[in-house]
C-alpha cells in the first residue's frame, strides 16, 4: 500500500510542528504523597518536518501515548520526547499534557476532609542533535482576593472574588506540583477549599480580610518567593481576578528568568 | 438533479426537530433606549420531520436566517415561525437565538458612562394547524452577592464573588430585556457595572455589604416579583455564584407557571 | 455559632433545587470489562428547600460526595439520593454526573491498541414519601458521517464529517454505557477510533462511503433500536453533524417515551 | 478618599502587565467592502507597572475604551496605544481585540447569499520612549480539507473535514482581513460556505475531491504566498483539522520571520 506521507515534497518549507492536537486520555501522574494519582489529560504532541518529507505518520503519536501513559512525570516525559524523534525519523519533539491534579486539604478549623482541583500543564520539547531539552511546569490555582482599596475606601466590607493564578516554571531539578500549590497559596488573601464548615468559613472570611491583595500584589509575591529559589531558572506568573463588582476581569503579570533575576 | 432529501423514508419515524445549529450571525435586535442595537448571535433554527420524507433542506434555514437578522423581536420571531413552517413543508418550528446585548449604565455615585453586557436569548415555536405559539426570552444577569452566613458569622468583613442569575420567561404581552434586567439587579447584592471609579467602588462595597444574600435570596427575590406580575405567565429563575471561598458554585432554582403561582 | 441557614423564612417561597454545581472531582464509575474506570467528574448536587427555612447547607453535600466517590454506578446513585433528602432534611434530591469514560477499542483491520473517549453523565432524582426514582444515563459518540445527498449528485467523492450523537436513556432495569455505544456506532456511516494505520483508514473511508447517512439517517436508526429495546422506557437521540462544507452544524432530535412507542 | 494604588510599593518588582481582561463590547470595525461592520468582540488592555507604584488604576481602561470603540483599525490602535500610556503614566502598553468578522460570500454556483464568520483579532503593544510598535493581526479561517492519504488508499470516497486555519501576521503597510482570508481559502481543499443549494453542493464536494490536502500542505501553501509577499515581515500559519475519522486533531505550524525567510 503507498504511503504518501512518505513522497517527497518539493516546495522547500520545512514545518516547525506537525502532530496531533486535543486527544483525551487517561494518564497517571506522580502524586507528592500518593505516588501515583489517575486523572484525564487532553494532549498535543508535535514533531518537526523536514522541507522534502511530504507528510508525518499521525498514528504512531497515539501508539507512543498508549504505552507511555502509565506514568506521566517530568522523567518519563524526557523518554517519550526521545522516543518521538526516533519513530517519527524528526529533529525536534514537542508534548504538552494538561489535566486536573487533584490534592487532599483539610478544612482550617473543623479539618474536614475534601480534594481541592487544580489545572496543570507539564510540557516539553526536545532538539537533536545535541539533545538540548526544555521542560516545563504549570499550575493553575483558585484563590480568594480581596481587594485593598475597596476595604480601604469603604467604612465595612470589601470586595471579593475568585481568582486564578497561574505558574509556569522552568527548573534545573524536578519540581512537585504541591510546591507550586503551596507557595501561591500562601500568596492569596486566603487559600479555596471544597470544604468548609461554619467555624472553617469564618476563619477564611477573616482571614482573606486581614490580608486585601491586588492581583499586581498576588503576582509580586509569588514573583519574589520564586526569584529566590535557586532551583527556578524560568518562571512567568498570572493573576485574574474574577471581579465581583465588574463582568470582566483584573489581570497582572509579570516573566522573568535566572539572568534578568540576577540584576534586579 | 436527484433531490435525496425529498424521496420516501420507511422507517415510519417522525423526527420531532430537524436544522441547523450553532450557527454564528450578525442580527439587529430590538433596543429599548436605541431602536435597534446590533450584536452577533448563535442561532438554531428546526422543523419537525414527518416519517416519510427522509431529509429536510437545511440552506433554506440561513436563506431565511438572511433576509430576517436586520429586525430580531418578538414580533418578528413569530413570522419566521410561519415562514420556516410554510418554505420546509413542516407542521412545526423552533428558533433559538443567543446573543450579548448592551445596555448603557452610569456608575452609581460618579455617573461615568459604560456599556454592560448581558447573555439573552429569544425564543420561538410554532405548531400547526392551530398555529399555538410558544415565546419564550431568557436574560443572563451578572450580579455581586455577598454571603449572609460569613457576614454573620465573621468579625469583619464577608465572602462576596460574581454570580449569574438566568431568568427565562413567558408572557402574555410583549416584555423587554431591560425590565428584566432591571428587576433582577434590584435582587442582588448589588449590580455590576463595567466602570467603576473610587466612589462608585465605596459605593457598591457598603451596598452589597448591607444587603447580604444568598443563592437561595436571590431566587426568592426574583420569583416574587415575577409572581406578582399579570404579564408572566410562566417562569423559571436561577442564581449560580462562583464562590470566592471554593471552586465550585452556589446553585439555586425555582420554576413557577401561572397556575401554581394561583394556587401557591 | 449561629445557623443563619436554619432560619425562618416569610417570604413563603419553596425552592425547587438549591446545592452545589460544577464541582471537579475524580471518580470511579463501574466498567463493563475491567470493573471499576477512574476519571474525572463535573458534579452537580441539589435539593429541595422548603419555604420555611432560610438556606440549605452547601458543605454536606461535598462531604456525602467525598464518602460516594469511589464507586460511582446507577446503584450507588440511588442510595446517595436518599442520604441527601435525609442529610438536608428535603423532600427531593438531585444529582448530575459528567464525566469522560474510555474504551479500548481495536483499530478495525491491524487490530492497534488505542482508547477512545465518550463523554457520559449519569443524572438521578428522588422524591419523598413515595421515593419515587428517576435515573437517566446519556452517552455523547464521536461518529464519521458521510452525506448522501452529496455523494449521489457528485461524479466521485462526498462530504463527510465527525458528529456527535448524544443519547439519553430512563430504563426498567441496569443498563451498561457500553451498550449504548454499540448501537450508537452501528448506526453511524463509521465509528471513530483513537489509532488507525493505513490498512484501517482504507477500511474506514470505504465503509463510510458505502454507508451515506443524513442526520436524519442516524437518530432515526438508532431510534430503530431503542424503540424495540423492552428494557427502554423512555428515550432521546440527537445527532450533531460539525458540516465539513459549513462552518454550523447540521442537527436531528427525537425524544420518545414507552406510551407513544406504542402508538406509533 | 485615598488612592491605594498610588501609594509606594517597596518589593522592587516591576510588572509586565497589568489592566483588564475578557472585557465584552460592542465595536465598530474596518471592513474592506462596507466601510465599518458592527460586532462584539473580548478585549484585554494592559500595561507595565514600575516597581515603585503599588497599582494601577482599572477604570481607565474601560473609558479609554469606550470612547475608541466606534472605529477599531490598525490605525486607530496606535492612538489608543499611546493613550493608554500617557493616561496611565506607564512605559508599554498592550491591547488584544478578538471578534467574530463577517464577510458576504456567494455560493459558488448558483451564487446564493450568506455571510460567512471568521474569528479575528487585532493585537498591538507599544513601549517608550522609542514609541516601537508592534501590530499584529490574526485570522481564523474554518476550511474543508480531504486526506491525500485516504483519496489515495481507498477504492472510492476520501475521509474529509472541517477544518481551522489560524494565520498570524505582521507588516510593513496595512494589511486587509479579506486578503488573509483569500489566501487561506484558496489553500484549502477547498473554501466553506453558510449557504449552499444542491448544485453548489457538487461543486465543493467535486472540488475538494480533487485538491486533497494534509495540514501539513495546508500551512506549507499558505506559508509560501506569504513568504513572497514583501509586505509581511512575520507570519505563523497553523492549520488544525476536526479529523472525522478522529476524536482528536491533525494540527501542523510553520513560523517565520523575514530574516529566516531570506535565508531558506
Amino acid at each position: 500500500m503507498i504511503d504518501i506521507q512518505k513522497q517527497r515534497d518539493y516546495r522547500n518549507i520545512p514545518i516547525d510542528k506537525v502532530g496531533i492536537k486535543e486527544l483525551r486520555y487517561p494518564i497517571k501522574v506522580l502524586d507528592k504523597c500518593n505516588g501515583l494519582q489517575s486523572t484525564v489529560a487532553r494532549i498535543n504532541m508535535y514533531v518537526d518536518l523536514p522541507h522534502q518529507a511530504k507528510g508525518t505518520h499521525m498514528s504512531r503519536f497515539v501508539e507512543m501515548l498508549h504505552t507511555f501513559r502509565s506514568q506521566v512525570s517530568l522523567e518519563s516525559l524526557t523518554y517519550i520526547l526521545e522516543d518521538m524523534k526516533k519513530t517519527l525519523e524528526a529533529q525536534s519533539s514537542h508534548i504538552e499534557i494538561t489535566f486536573p491534579y487533584f490534592v487532599e486539604k483539610l478544612s482550617p478549623v473543623t479539618g474536614s476532609h475534601g480534594l481541592m482541583d487544580y489545572t496543570c500543564s507539564i510540557m516539553g520539547s526536545s532538539r537533536s542533535p545535541d539533545k538540548s531539552r526544555d521542560l516545563m511546569v504549570r499550575v493553575g490555582v483558585p484563590i480568594t482576593s480581596v481587594c485593598p482599596c475597596s476595604k480601604e475606601i469603604s467604612e465595612f466590607g470589601a470586595h471579593n472574588q475568585r481568582g486564578e493564578v497561574l505558574v509556569s516554571t522552568r527548573f534545573k531539578k524536578f519540581i512537585w506540583i504541591e510546591d507550586i500549590i503551596d507557595l501561591v497559596e500562601e500568596a492569596a488573601s486566603c487559600d479555596v477549599f471544597s470544604v468548609l464548615k461554619r467555624e472553617d468559613e469564618k476563619y477564611v472570611t477573616e482571614h482573606a480580610y486581614q490580608n486585601p491583595k491586588f492581583v499586581e500584589d498576588v503576582v509580586r509575591d509569588v514573583a519574589k518567593v520564586l526569584m529566590e529559589d535557586e532551583n527556578i531558572t524560568w518562571f512567568s506568573v498570572s493573576a485574574e481576578n474574577f471581579e465581583s463588582i465588574h463582568n470582566h476581569s483584573a489581570y497582572a503579570y509579570i516573566e522573568k528568568d535566572r539572568l534578568s533575576v540576577n540584576k534586579t
